[in-house]
């Protein structure tokens, strides 16, 4: 069986990371990159990683979406505040009938694509990682790095798929589980996105001091709570034995810096709207209250809003 | 009729301002300083108020309470955080059987003196004013300037007192109203300084930024009203159009860092336990949450715990 080729939309901290190992076990990987697109064309990928370090020589760059050829998987792992490019490039991608695998944080995304294409073409996933771009083409992945991931919507030949897919990134040494239940997968994620990017940034904290502090704790407690108060009415089965154990995981877990803290810090907008807004509206139209989460997206926005004043935007 | 003494404890931006304003009157005005006492029995305090600006040379200045003699009426400016040293200080002044006038923000410490004193011997007040101590004696009185004060405990000569000092007050030069509904008085001024103080630290903004945003006034509506259902189901009774009222005098308010504010940026500890916690409390045992209000709290003694750290306490 030929092995599935796979184009990479944003080769950050998760798309570079993934679509190196996969190019390392010899699939076709092409990636889209804008920035970085210089370096990463001269010196390709260094990957340090939990799962091996290496250096990716020659990938496949390019800076246009139309410049790409049509793979079978689309990897998503741009941020969503540019999520109004998506369509368009997904179409170029996507061009001979291969399928998109949304790799990033929050909720609605498969949702909003399923408007422009099949919605048994899109796929979603979370990753569970912790993983820094640090530099042009460099990956630091530090702890975790399994990806959970189904179709948006589950048929035979969907389901299927996914189980290729899973098999495929494994045999690349990349732990990979498919699911057929995407929205638990995603308010599970939720459970530790809302709370820690959110605090990380509120409380100016990484996460070793966010869960060092016994009034944090108890925040970032009430929060998970709602987190899966909200996602247990809107359709997610997850055991209530997660709100601890979402704790419990961040506290063994290396001190790390979530991505919308490094957004922050760098003056980049922040993924307000697929991380806080969209759950807050899904919870809302389900009939349900997220007091300290709505507060959480208050107090980010005006940050948001001040570290742009202050920039000069 | 004699004029009223008056001890003064704790000669910040409030004891200042109102002491000053008495001793200039010609009432018998005691002064406890702790910090400032060398600056003030050498330069008296310089007085910049909206009232007009005035220099009281020679004020009486004691370090030690006991050193006071004991006075008619003891006004209370000190910060909450210093109350476990206020019994014995009022033992000192009040030990002829004056009265205490407790002009601190928040809840709760008229009924936490009432364990120590007879409780007609406690009123308590609010200000409503904008004032800052600038440098040792030196208080600038910018906006504002009311106090609001009544008995803690009704009686025919608890209010008869009240009105008694209202118009000395008055005919001091400040604008004072006297109440016998001190709780009312205390929620309304919470409907303030819970959201205005709690959320210039979280927001890191003076007032003027905090009310420039649709972000932060929502959220500040959000917790006013909560503050105000409290309140009601504590006994208060204030007219729900003080929800909105009280955003509305802060948009024409000179732009204005809270004490609180000013707390947090000099290291100093917040007044969490009076204007926040206590007044969680009390909500609780009426069986009201007030969800924000609560994560603003644990905001709150995240920043000061990490402010405590960076600063090597």
């Amino acid at each position: 069986m030929k092995k599935q080729s796979f184009a990479v939309l944003g080769a950050g901290a998760v798309g570079g990371l993934y679509g190196a190992m996969l190019a390392k076990n010899g699939h076709d990987v092409h990636f889209l990159l804008r920035s970085d697109f210089e370096h990463v064309a001269a010196n390709g990928f260094q990957i340090e990683s939990r799962w091996g370090d290496f250096h990716l020589k020659q990938p496949n760059v390019y800076r246009n979406a139309d410049e790409l050829p049509a793979c079978d998987v689309t990897l998503v792992g741009l941020k969503t505040v540019q999520n109004e490019l998506l369509p368009e490039m997904l179409r170029s991608t996507m061009r001979d009938g291969g399928i998109a695998l949304i790799l990033q944080n929050g909720l609605g995304v498969e949702e909003s694509l399923s408007e422009h294409f099949e919605p048994t073409k899109i796929f979603g996933g979370c990753c569970f990682l912790c993983s820094n771009k640090v530099g042009p083409g460099h990956i630091r992945h530090i702890d975790y790095g399994r990806i959970v991931f189904g179709p948006s919507h589950n048929t035979e030949g969907t389901l299927e798929l996914a189980k290729e897919i899973e098999s495929e990134f494994n045999a690349a040494g990349i732990e990979a589980q498919m699911s057929d239940d995407l929205s638990t997968v995603r308010w599970r994620k939720l459970m530790w996105n809302i709370p820690f990017n959110g605090l990380s940034v509120a409380l100016d904290a990484s996460t070793d001091r966010l869960i060092a502090s016994e009034d944090s704790v108890t925040l970032i407690r009430d929060i998970i709570t709602e987190v899966h108060h909200a996602g247990t009415h809107c359709g997610a089965s997850i055991g209530e034995e997660w709100i601890e154990k979402t704790i419990d995981h961040t506290r063994t877990m290396v001190p790390y810096d979530s991505s919308m803290r490094l957004d922050y810090l760098a003056g980049r907008p922040m993924e307000l709207d697929a991380i806080l807004s969209n759950p807050l509206q899904a919870a809302k139209a389900a009939g349900i209250k997220m007091p300290k989460t709505e507060m959480l997206l208050q107090v980010l926005r005006f940050m948001q809003q001040s570290s742009r004043s202050r920039d000069g935007h």
